[in-house]
């Protein structure tokens, strides 16, 4: 398949491993050529511009960081709605609002290309591993045709509806589900503490059955040991995350109480100088909140 | 060993059995005589009072529901204080408040008895196949005597150390991060659902890989299918947890917001007559917050 | 009228020296003795026990700090019950909690002595003055009897109804409302302070027209001067104040979200050391949280 | 002086007729023409457009309902930045954004403007009553300039400083602290009511003495009528007030747990179909979530 990708942060470079290994025509472009370098030795060719990876190309890739970015590459002058072929396909895997998922949807509709919102869910490493789970909607044909590429970038595809704000409803609620565990967990480790329990004891209960899962091993651990700098994702950055549950949540009309004691908790950790430190500083800031430390 | 079992509820007899099948010599008291009917065939004899149930035993369980019970077995007239011998070990298994806690171990100090606070994590039927968590703490050697018991009743005894709250904190804590995680999940399931999500697919969603536990997976289910009569903990009873949560935190000076979310969220569903539901209908009530159902 | 009073703290000491100004037959009790001596100055008697206070007594007030001391008073050997007089009046002017005002009358009622519950509103300068508000709730010829007391004690005296625990609600839902108006206060004073506006700027803004009343002058005032080491109510009198509204809520099953984030600022201040600061210096908790100070 | 006024809402036709009536040379200008009528005939002069208003003017007044219209007006095509003579200065006081009021104060000094941020305390009536009071931040003179506007304008003028979005801010934090006093009366009202106390009462309990100012009285009334049909602000446009709230707090990092509470009682009212009440209908959605009405 003639595919095209822009955006080689650490995510989209697993992605474009993938796909070029798989043996797709791929085509990639990133603002800063220098990423794409070791792209080019698996067989990828390195466009020049947005309009360059959109040219020829049946299905078109984005994996950007942010809203602003998805904008100005979908939007801009030159950009994917300029370029891409009428009945080809954008697909875009990065974490973004329902608001411009939505605006995105309704621009390719009009300009008679195929849209489909498919964010993920896992590490870069998980990426490049081809592991990471993805959450697709939109026209359901788009979705059929790019199932191959799915197959071959993550492990499993969840088909989430023809409207592709539903995928995008996925990844803002499953990251806020998160979110919230680790406040709960940073407000659990901290009472504990405050008895005299041990946290890697209080570690091992909780993870021992009932929540002997990645989500509680992974964040519990590093509250456990109190070790925030080996980042998940930065607070700063989960901020973001939690903007995106709060905007949808308002388009909507659902109150989140959980959610504001996770988004407060991070504003707190921000406030005193650990915006890149993991997200799990929360608890670290509940800990301070409780007298400790 | 000499053992002495009060309270038979589901739990006590899960536990009774146990210790019952493992050849200990077995005297069981229950305020209702039927429910001790079942043990006696297994050879437990029958006590026809707390003091009966004492009466030269080296360890005594108590299994009760709250802390008045434990306080009227424990310091009634012809109560455990009254009736235990003098070196033997008290061990409660119920779960208590740390105030309950603190004053059975400095009434049971004086009284020259030992005392173990052993709160358990796991469901009945989990207690009738010697599977449930142990978490225990008191005086080392007590603990140490108790250990052949433990390893009889339970999968795990987790020693929490010598002083007896830091077992009814962990308790407490580990129960009230299950309740948040348990009302985060409710306001992701909403959410999810506003946008036009099926309840099932964000289910497997989240508990495919990164919530892949007991936990999310058991009340994940009871909220995907709007279920709430498969009764793991009534409202009513998770509420109780609250309490115990909130007291805890008060007595050392922690605040919870994510715990007030859960708190509120319980009352809403009593405020709505639904205690004796699943402690999962909190995500019917946040759905009803959201003007959904 | 034959009056006895308990509780001789610096509210009771107001209303005693105001129901002794008004010519009644005053008799007087407290623990530790040195505080009536004023009192008999003005003519009051001195009994040497709750239940010489009592002895021949019309109405009995009592002025207690918390629902301990109510119920030691009342019900303990040689108490209340059984010393006042059958249908004489005991009336409780402390704040208590719902569950304890429900106790006491019913106790009374079982008696044949007649209870009115009559918590206040104001200060210890204020009661001095005759004009603090009563909260009153208790058989309406009870209520009727005590008004020409209530009219000495009060600038004002609200008739909740008969049923004791309206009164007790009025106070407790009185003081959370005032809880809530000081956190909110905080939050505002800090974002406002972010962006470079003076406290004293925001505070006259604030207390110019839309909130130009003492709940807001007075306690906006220590938050704008951050001085709060002049005590209206300590943080630690305010988390009791905080745990009577929660219990009540629990009683009725009301949620009570704003309730949570002032009692978890009091518990942040607490922590930190502020317990005996005026219960505005949540308002500094609000600010380290948000990184100031 | 020469003033121009765009946008003749109820707000911006009871400043415009303070202008015109104070004698000034007053060129307004509206999107809909008819709402210019009345103040044509107190000699107003009605531009065409947006330039229009701008000509020749000293001082230019926005009066407009939301960020995205003030960012129309003054960048759009023929908007204030392009026709508003050099040292003249724009003075917005509808209530914006602390990013709009900072994006516009920037582009107004780059392109040789002035730029005063003025946002409003009062309802329509009381800006024809000449009455509102003024939170004004801006360069010195610019200020100085306005002033005697301002005191033709409203009662009392604020100076916040020289940079806008203190102005901005007061303007924020002020409604927030007065949204979080509707939600806590609510809650308040609502504990009370769950005892029998009448609503009429604790109205009266509340706003004698420690509350007694326009916020508690006005709101409150509204509560104890439950009477949600008199609009002040409706729940939607409060909703819009606790966004801008959150923005801000979040700009400068600050956690708002009252805050929060209020935005999901709204959220909650306006997804039961309420958000054309009064916000004060956000004590209903208080009562329905404790199980009245």
């Amino acid at each position: 398949m003639k595919v095209g990708i822009i955006g080689l942060g650490r995510m989209g470079q697993g992605i474009a491993s993938r796909v070029a290994g798989a043996g797709h025509d791929l085509c990639v472009y990133n603002r800063t050529a220098d990423k794409a370098a070791a792209l080019a030795k698996a067989g990828a060719k390195i466009a020049k511009s947005v309009a360059g990876a959109c040219e020829g190309r049946e299905v078109l890739i984005t994996m950007l960081a942010h809203d602003e970015a998805l904008d100005e590459v979908t939007r801009g002058p030159s950009g994917v709605l300029a370029s891409l072929p009428k009945g080809s396909i954008h697909v875009a895997m990065g974490t973004h609002s329902i608001l411009a998922t939505r605006a995105v949807s309704q621009a390719h509709a009009d300009a008679g290309q195929l849209f489909v919102a498919a964010p993920v869910q896992g590490r870069p490493e998980v990426a490049a591993a081809g592991q990471i789970g993805i959450f697709a909607a939109g026209p359901a044909d788009a979705v059929t045709r790019c199932r191959p590429l799915f197959d071959v970038i993550g492990r499993k595809t969840y088909e989430a509806g023809t409207d592709q704000t539903t995928a995008a409803a996925i990844k803002v609620a499953h990251n806020m589900v998160l979110g919230c565990a680790i406040e709960a967990l940073g407000e659990g480790f901290v009472l504990a503490e405050k008895y005299g329990v041990k946290r890697q004891l209080f570690y091992e209960v909780l993870t021992d059955v009932l929540f002997a899962c990645p989500a509680y091993k992974g964040y519990g651990k590093l509250i456990a040991d109190e070790d925030y700098d080996k980042i998940g994702i930065t607070a700063r950055l989960a901020l973001k995350d939690a903007d995106l549950a709060f905007a949808a949540a308002e388009d909507v009309t659902v109150p989140l109480p959980s959610a504001n004691a996770w988004r407060d908790r991070l504003l707190g950790a921000i406030a005193h100088g650990l915006a890149e430190k993991d997200q799990s500083v929360i608890a670290h800031a509940q800990a301070k909140a409780s007298g400790l430390r």
